[in-house]
């Protein structure tokens, strides 16, 4: 069955409107017919089971025959600083989102060299992973926001550094809290001091040199329940 | 400090000949100069650290300063069936290989719909990737081989499927055994019981539906000692 992102989709509502994007897809592309079931998924849990029952080609209508509620899935929070190049956020994302992310924040670091990212893209990416994977939940997309700032609002979890200094092993990790992967160049030792002083646990990651976005999906596999 | 693969180097020598392409890369890209360091790996634990002796754009000569074996690392042997889509080999052998891989075997199952891989293009991969996070190691590339084939050599390991069925969990588990990885469509019913009939464990992998290379990549980490 096709399924479709529908953000708005409410449990109550007996008719949904596809987008203009999404009517062209559903029924130029994907030549769905009037009587068509098509399933909805709106990225927070719900999920409809629907059948075509207008089939327009810039506003099709779908008529909600029932509906599921699927549990939240466990908290899975990474907040890394943005690659140079995008390609290698763009996989990661993919990636984590099908091994179960919940939150991404991109975090502003003192050596970072990237400072924005294309949201709208990201968002894409992690939507087709969300179907692919035939996940309910759409990972949260937040920042890029300061470093400091975000010790602010999540003072304790868990990073990765290059430099020496005391580090935990990669198992038994706590689930909910975030891990923070620094940008190319490595957190700064001021950010290191600022981390562990707030309540950060260094993890020893491995004993090679990992590219940002590889640790970041070994990261995100230690937090997996 | 530059780092070159030096297949075939060997302890006991005095000098090194760089390959015309490698020659290029020193004196033409780099422009290194009579005199400058320049370190050698083989791929098999042998370091080498040398000197520029002749800056010769095809035939380039360096001086052999002194030498380090490094200890090989830990067995960790995935063995998939390729993906329709090269990219998503690639990229799962770049962050395998840069995890610890240390042997990539080609499966060729009932449902692979890729029969063949390109092991040279490959080879330069493994290569980058192991010059980039300071592995001494280069992961040994095997394959395509038939899976009841891979099966005679190797009678035990685990492996990941989507069916029903008596399943371990993705901690604990052997990191010198291979951990199979099946195609797009999944192993056959009769692959899992030629697994299971000679030794294998299969293992519930995730709560979501992985695509091939993020089940290899999911299996590379579980296996990491």
């Amino acid at each position: 069955m096709s399924v479709f992102y529908a953000p708005s989709l409410q449990k109550e509502q007996s008719h949904y409107q596809l987008s203009e994007e999404e009517s062209k897809h559903c029924i130029r592309v994907l030549r769905k017919q009037v009587g068509a079931p098509i399933e909805l998924i709106d990225g927070k849990g719900l999920q409809a089971f629907t059948i075509l029952e207008d089939a327009h080609p810039k506003r099709s209508i779908l008529r909600l025959e029932s509906s599921i509620f699927h549990e939240k899935t466990p908290a899975l929070h990474i907040a890394m600083a943005p690659t140079k190049n995008m390609d290698r956020i763009e996989w990661f994302l993919e990636k984590a989102t099908e091994l179960g992310l919940s939150k991404l924040t991109f975090l502003l670091c003192e050596h970072s060299e990237r400072k924005q990212v294309n949201t709208e893209r990201l968002e894409k990416i992690a939507v087709a992973a969300m179907k692919q994977s035939k996940r309910f939940y759409l990972p949260e997309l937040e920042g890029p926001m300061y470093f400091e700032d975000f010790l602010q609002n999540h003072p304790k979890g868990y990073f990765g550094h290059c430099q020496e200094g005391e580090k935990i092993g990669m198992s038994g990790l706590k689930s909910a809290l975030p891990f923070l992967i620094g940008p190319e160049g490595d957190f700064s030792e001021q950010e290191i001091v600022l981390a562990i002083n707030s309540g950060y646990e260094a993890v020893q990651m491995s004993a090679f040199r990992l590219r940002t976005e590889t640790a970041a999906l070994l990261a995100t596999t230690a937090l997996l329940p």
